[in-house]
Order: C-alpha cells, then sequence, then structure tokens
C-alpha cells in the first residue's frame, strides 16, 4: 500500500470538506463505473474529496478527467486485491484488500468516511473490524432510506443479519429510530415490525417474539413501537416510518422492490451502516456510476451533519442496557406471554 | 348450515362446467367486494356455477343481481360464522366457519374448488384438514404466478411456511416446478432458490442447506436446479421459472412488490395452494371484486384443465421419496458439505 495522501489528519480540514475512502474495485462494474461515480461526485460538490483506493491505474483514469486544479482533491492508496462477491467476508480480516484499507484509512483519520459496492457483507466485516461496534452493538445493520409517497421509509436491515436473533432486531429498530430522528429528520418516528399481517401475533415465531420485546421498550426520542406491517407499507410508505426486519428478508424486499420500479422511476441504492463506529456507506453490486456519486454524497453529508455521532447519542444508553439484558430468548418471550 | 343445493354431485356436472365454492366472509372487504366478484365471474363465464357460502343476505344479493335464467347457476350454504384475519388459523378446524364449509363442499363433491379472500392461515388449515395433503407432503405452499418481461415467475411460497423446514422447502421446490409444467406450460422449468445473492453459498443457514439438497434431487419432467436468485429476478423474471422461498420471505416480497407496482399495472392477487388433495385458491385479504373474480376464474381452470391432479401425478413419487428422506437435517447438509 502506498499513502500518497498530504493531509492525513481529516481534523484539520475546514468544516465543509468531506473527504471519503472509495472502494474502486467494489462492485459488478469495477473499476469503471466507480471512476465514473467518483468524478459525477466530484463535479457535484466543490468540497468533497477523495481517498480513491484500488490500483494505480484506476485511480489514475480518475485524476486524469480532473481539471489540473481538482487534482488536489484526490489522494490514492494503493491496493490490487479486492474481496470478491463469492468470497467469504471475513477473508478480507487477514488480507489487505481495497474494502479494508478503506476502512484503515477511515480509523486513520485520512477519511472522513468510507463508500464501497462491493460485497456488503465483506464491507461490514472490515468496516465493524477495523473501526469497532458502537457500545453493546451486537450487530451492525445496514439501513436503506425508500421514498414512499408518504415520505421517505428506513429500512433496517437490508443484508448483515442473516439468521437474525431478537436482541438484533430489537438493537436495530433502536438505531433505525436513532437515525430516523438524526438523519432523515423525523420526530418521534414510528417503528413497524415486518411481518405478514398487521394483526397482533402475525408471523413467525422470531416475529412474534420481537414484537412483544418492542412494546416493551423505550425508543429514542419518543419514538414508539406502531406494531406489525407489511410487505407493501415499505413501497407505499403510511403505518411507519421505520421497518426493521432481518437482513434476509429486508435484502429481497430491497431487490424486489427495486425490481418492480426498474424503469419507472429512480430507487435507493446506497445504505448506511448503523452501529460501527465511522461513517460507512455501501452500494448496491450492481450500482450504475449515478448510484456511486449517490452513496459518495451520502457518505459525505453523514459527515457534514455528524449524524453517525448524533446516532451514537440518541442509541448508547438503550443499547447498552439492551446488551445486558441479551439472554432473554425467543422461548422466554414467547413463553412469558402463551 | 342449510344445503339448499339441488345437484350435490360434482361429477356429475358436464366437463366444460365448473362448480366453486366461494367463501362469502373472506376479506377485508368482505362480503361487498365477494359479492361483486361473484357477479363479475359469473358475467364472464357461462359455464360457471357457484356454491355461496355465507349469510343468507350476502347471497341473496348475488342471486338478486343475476338474471333469472341464472340463478339455478348459484346454490348456498348457510354460514354465519367467519373466521378473522386475527383469530388462530386452526380454530376453524372446531369451529363451523365459512372457510371450513367450502372446504366440506369440496370434499363432498358439491363443488369443483374452492375460493378464499380470508385469512391464508385459515384457508390452508382448513383444506388441508378437511380435504387432506398429497401423500409425503409434509406443508402445502401457496403459489403465485407473477408476470414479468419474461414470462410468468411463479413464487412459492408466499405465506403458508412460516418457520420453514429444508424439506418443506425442497417439497416446494418439487411441487412449484410440477405446478410450472402442468399450469404454466413451461416444460424443463428451472427452479431458483431465493437468496440476497446469487454466488453459491450466499444465504442464510436454511438456504444454504436447501441449495445443497436441491442440487441434488431430481426435478419433474427435466425440471432443473438453476441456483441462488434474488429479489429482483421475480418482478424482473430471467433467470428461473420458479422461485422457491419460505412463507414468510416470500409473502412479504409479494407484497412489496404490489405494493411498487401499486397504479402503474395490475398483479396477481390470487394464489393456488399446492400440496393438498382438491383445488384451493387464496386470494388477497385486500382483493378488490375484479381481484375475488380472477380467483373464482382461476379455481375454474385448475378443475377444467385437471391441474392439480396433474401436479399429484408427477410430484408424487418424489414427494414420497423426500419424505422419507426427511430425517435430513441443515446441520447434516451443511456439515457433510463443509
Amino acid at each position: 500500500m502506498t499513502r500518497s495522501d498530504r493531509s492525513p489528519h481529516g481534523g484539520d480540514l475546514p468544516s465543509g470538506v468531506a473527504r471519503i475512502a472509495v472502494d474502486l474495485l467494489g462492485g459488478d462494474g469495477a473499476p469503471a463505473v466507480v471512476v465514473d461515480g467518483a468524478l459525477r461526485a466530484c463535479s457535484a460538490d466543490p468540497d468533497l474529496q477523495l481517498v480513491l483506493v484500488g490500483p494505480q491505474a484506476a485511480a489514475d483514469e480518475v485524476i486524469g478527467a480532473l481539471a489540473v486544479a481538482d487534482r488536489e482533491r484526490v489522494s490514492v492508496i494503493v491496493v490490487e486485491s479486492h474481496i470478491g462477491m463469492a468470497d467469504a467476508p471475513l477473508r478480507n480480516i487477514r488480507r489487505e484488500t481495497t474494502v479494508r484499507a478503506a476502512a484503515e484509512a477511515v480509523y486513520a483519520g485520512r477519511a472522513h468516511g468510507m463508500v464501497s459496492a462491493g460485497s456488503s457483507g465483506a464491507a461490514v466485516a472490515a468496516s465493524a473490524h477495523v473501526l469497532g461496534r458502537l457500545r453493546g452493538v451486537r450487530r451492525p445493520a445496514l439501513a436503506a432510506a425508500l421514498p414512499t409517497p408518504h415520505g421517505p421509509v428506513l429500512l433496517v436491515d437490508v443484508g448483515v443479519t442473516l439468521d437474525a436473533t431478537m436482541l438484533e432486531l430489537v438493537q436495530h429498530a433502536v438505531l433505525g429510530a436513532a437515525y430516523a430522528v438524526a438523519a432523515l429528520k423525523i420526530q418521534k418516528p414510528r417503528v413497524g415490525l415486518l411481518s405478514i399481517g398487521s394483526e397482533p401475533g402475525k408471523g413467525d415465531r422470531l416475529r412474534r417474539a420481537v414484537s412483544i420485546a418492542l412494546s416493551d421498550i423505550p425508543l429514542p426520542t419518543g419514538g414508539r413501537y406502531v406494531g406489525l406491517v407489511e410487505g407493501h407499507d415499505v413501497p407505499q410508505g403510511g403505518p411507519a416510518d421505520v421497518v426493521v426486519t432481518d437482513g434476509f428478508t429486508g435484502n429481497v424486499l430491497l431487490k424486489g422492490i427495486e425490481g418492480a420500479l426498474r424503469g419507472t422511476r429512480g430507487h435507493e441504492a446506497a445504505a448506511v451502516l448503523l452501529g460501527v463506529v465511522g461513517d460507512v456507506v455501501v452500494c448496491h453490486g450492481s450500482a450504475a456510476g449515478a448510484d456511486i456519486a449517490d452513496g459518495i454524497t451520502l457518505a459525505a453529508r453523514l459527515h457534514r451533519d455528524r449524524i453517525i455521532p448524533a446516532v451514537a447519542g440518541l442509541a448508547d444508553d438503550l443499547l447498552t442496557e439492551l446488551s445486558s439484558a441479551g439472554g432473554l430468548t425467543i422461548r422466554d418471550a414467547l413463553g412469558e406471554r402463551s
């Protein structure tokens, strides 16, 4: 890895500047779409700086396309290998990969945040390992904000917690509510649990237990649990501002909605990682240049508005409390009430 | 229950006639939308006969709106109570409800098939209990055919198997492939398993185990397992004709796609129950009159084309074989290969 960056301390930068590490090798169309996305983002935001993480040749494509005066906005960390979609996510903890190097750039203060369109499992594993998790958080969650006729709906989680536990879903409800307050400016967010019907008791064992648990706990800043919501409530909006589900269901639903809307209107292709100490944005593997640019813009906004620290501040006490009560099992929750 | 039907034996009817039992009390808009749907279906299909199951007053609304000559096409089974969305599905096994009486009408040969827009769990429980399951089938599955730019995609299951086992998903793959051949006229159907990425090994423990199992078993009439597919492959089509998933994920995905498409184009609101000995169609709780009519038309088609017996014939040997090998667990499947 070559560290060619001239100002390693992000803290020295003026407050309007956002410096974002970009994984040049992440995504199906990498590096071409990432190069495209980086250029689009630079052109749209004069206070944006980029730390390009990947092969020198790809970084040179970005630099060569910029006006000479803008080239100072870009630095490069040369990494040749990345983690493929078919690799096990944990492989990048032992190997030098673009996504791990991007996380290390954030940890070292060389970048304020990072964006990858590679394997989301790899991005989550690398950033949780390098940056650390918020106190009490068992597993981070990817949160995607979808536009709906009733305003944005935040879907949590869209790909991390594949065999989710009750504690993880409850913690993700807390993180999602905090993000809705801090980023979406929704006061007293309404939190729903995704299920197959809205009547109490609908759903599998996990949902029934989580619903009981969510009825009992406070949520940040007056947020409240509004009960079960259904698949159509995510694209249509209405009953809930935050919709909580396991990462398997959330990923399938998000891609299903995107597939249904393809060609009819834009969709949100970037998700924010909640529960990690740092600003991390994950784009779809199938992201186009404009989607990568959206992801970079989102990462810059996370930094400028200090959103992740605000989420941590809102959620900290609750997450810690929930974590220490983590012995509660689905069986306990269902048994107590049945 | 009053049995006012004049010709109790469905077998005596000419082959073009289809006589369908309709649950007048099933669905959010019942009985009004069911009355509307019944009238639409009668008007569209002169060889359709209906057995209306519900309160006499609702049945009289249908009969009163028909031309005098058409009134002979309708018979009534008076049942006043139904199973609500918030009731436990098994309650209707011990109670006289519209959905159970509809299943009994099918069992007795008074109707060729049945349609309900009530609680799908209740419809499945009643029909599995009254009509019986196909030999070897652990749990039935609801299958919905979605229109896509690449032809229909059959999504199985959309609401029954909430805490699905490996065996259930493998059996549903067999049933789905058989239905694709018998009803959708797809020779050598391509069967995909819904997951969060298309690369081998993506997904939760259940998906990884099921994918290994599906790679090893034959499917009816040259159908083949094509591996993992993603959420967007259901509304977009392409890689698979049949997409298998658990009932929780399938229900959320189906409703999410429908919610995304609302107002842009029509969607399929009726699902066929696979794995039960009889023609059973379940409509959305939120079905409109036109959706109920579609469901009745689908039930009539199941009967006229002898689709469910064809599914049984294609799947029977495999289902029995899988059932006797049912001791295989997820742990076994994953352990053998890891």
